[in-house]
């Protein structure tokens, strides 16, 4: 049971979260905080929030669970602006996608030994996003990756899961860099795949008989091409080094593939993509 | 009205064009010939050929259709062993996703001065491959495009036309080149990444975390990557110089993306990102 859920950044990911609380009556009351007020009311309306607030440090008094979900460029103004007022026994996390960098915003302005941050990451999602996309099952059987520190709190940690079991989710817990190293292989590597695809398609001199042409193939392939920009710059930003690497790891891979059709090797290119196939249709069946 | 139609290669393609022509009632006799005589008698089981041949030259015997559906690996023989006795006025005609080779092929065997080859490429497919998969409707409303050329027979393009129209498919023609070109760009690029992005992951050190989270996206984007590799390596082979051309574009982008990345211009990514975004949505719009 929560007595005050303060959220920062009322859209998708803290609406639904709000909505699934609300519906298991886990919650006496939920803020929520941000700059737009047309906006928040908007969330009142749809009856996301209870109440909301355009000052922060007002939005935490007395707040016992805080979530951070504002764009992480936000994120150091507004730790800044909590920090004098939060509560003692209060519990901050947050559902970003890359944990390494806001770990280090929590340590640079709460110090490296604060013991009430709780990083994690919901991995769901919806095409839509906003407040008005919200529903109160988006975790349902979805994960909620902890990645919590050895100076963690342990009985913080329970609480944010006690938060997310609610929801429906599965609860797991990762250290933060093996965290970005894996979303960045599975989750920020295809992203931006595809949006290279669609601007590699776009640049080309046959783009009007391409856009025509484009197949069910390149719809399904660049369909996270049609994802929120300001949230995929912000995890480039801030998951420059893990996303660097898995970039390069594929330019590679795909160099060798280059090299196979080059050379015309029609038996190593078979048994690449045979081997591709099975370890993919092994995944499909394993889910 | 089709007299007698051979289908060299009776898998998923020529089987849901042969059902479609049956239940139109468009063909007199469909025959199927392959190497695979238990294959076969399973296509007449399934009732989507009327009867099958083991040896090409009898096969093609009064023949006024005739459909090269076998792997390009295998094309020439074919070739070879059924100039000697196609009939004058039987027309030649393929389903094979790339035609320069082809073209080519036939040039070599038949002649450069042959007008009765109609090269054709529906674009349709199933994630499903092989005779038991073929159904009826596969191409309704799906394209077929023929890339005939200045030589070919007028009469000859209007009766493949006529063929294609029955299974309820919507008719186009491209120049051979720029067939190969925008097929490379909207669909062996996306199926080359998808079998790079399932191989390079399998290659990581973080290999079972990254297959235990990997998210609904990465489903969505490999989903091609369970596809046919004998297909998809004579698809390599055969539109080899296309192939590679786009392959390049794609790493210039992608380069350009990271080097973005690297010196963290914001602006710059989401720009790049917005862009993409909006391109899909149009396309998306438009179908």
């Amino acid at each position: 049971m929560i007595n005050k859920l303060v959220i920062f950044g009322v859209g998708l990911i803290g609406g639904s979260l709000a909505l699934a609380l609300r519906e298991a009556h886990f919650c006496k009351t939920v803020v929520g905080c941000s700059r737009n007020a047309v906006h928040l009311q908007k969330a009142v309306d749809l009856g996301v929030i209870d109440s909301f607030s355009l000052d922060p440090a007002e939005a935490v008094r007395d707040a016992d669970m805080v979530l951070l979900a504002v764009p992480m460029g936000a994120m150091r103004h507004l730790l800044q602006q909590i920090k004098p007022v939060l509560p003692a026994d209060a519990i901050l996390t947050d559902a970003g996608s890359t944990k390494g960098s806001i770990v280090a915003e929590v340590a640079q302005v709460f110090g490296a030994d604060f013991t009430r941050f709780v990083p994690g990451h919901p991995i769901a999602g919806r095409e839509k996003s906003g407040v008005e996309a919200a529903i109160s099952d988006l975790y349902v059987n979805r994960r909620v990756i902890l990645t919590p520190q050895a100076h963690t709190d342990a009985d913080a940690i329970a609480k944010v899961e006690a938060m997310w079991r609610v929801t429906g989710a599965l609860l797991e817990q990762m250290p933060v860099e093996l965290h970005d190293q894996v979303l960045a292989a599975t989750s920020h590597l295809p992203h931006v795949l595809a949006f290279s695809l669609v601007d590699t398609l776009l640049n080309m001199p046959q783009r009007e008989d391409i856009l025509r042409y484009a197949a069910g193939g390149f719809r399904d392939f660049t369909r996270i091409a049609s994802s929120d920009p300001v949230m995929w710059r912000d995890i480039c930003l801030t998951n420059k080094a893990a996303i660097l690497a898995v970039i390069a790891a594929f330019q590679h891979n795909l160099g060798e593939f280059a090299a196979l059709i080059e050379a015309q090797d029609g038996e190593s290119l078979h048994n690449r993509m045979a081997n591709a196939k099975q370890a993919r249709d092994n995944y499909v069946a394993s889910l």
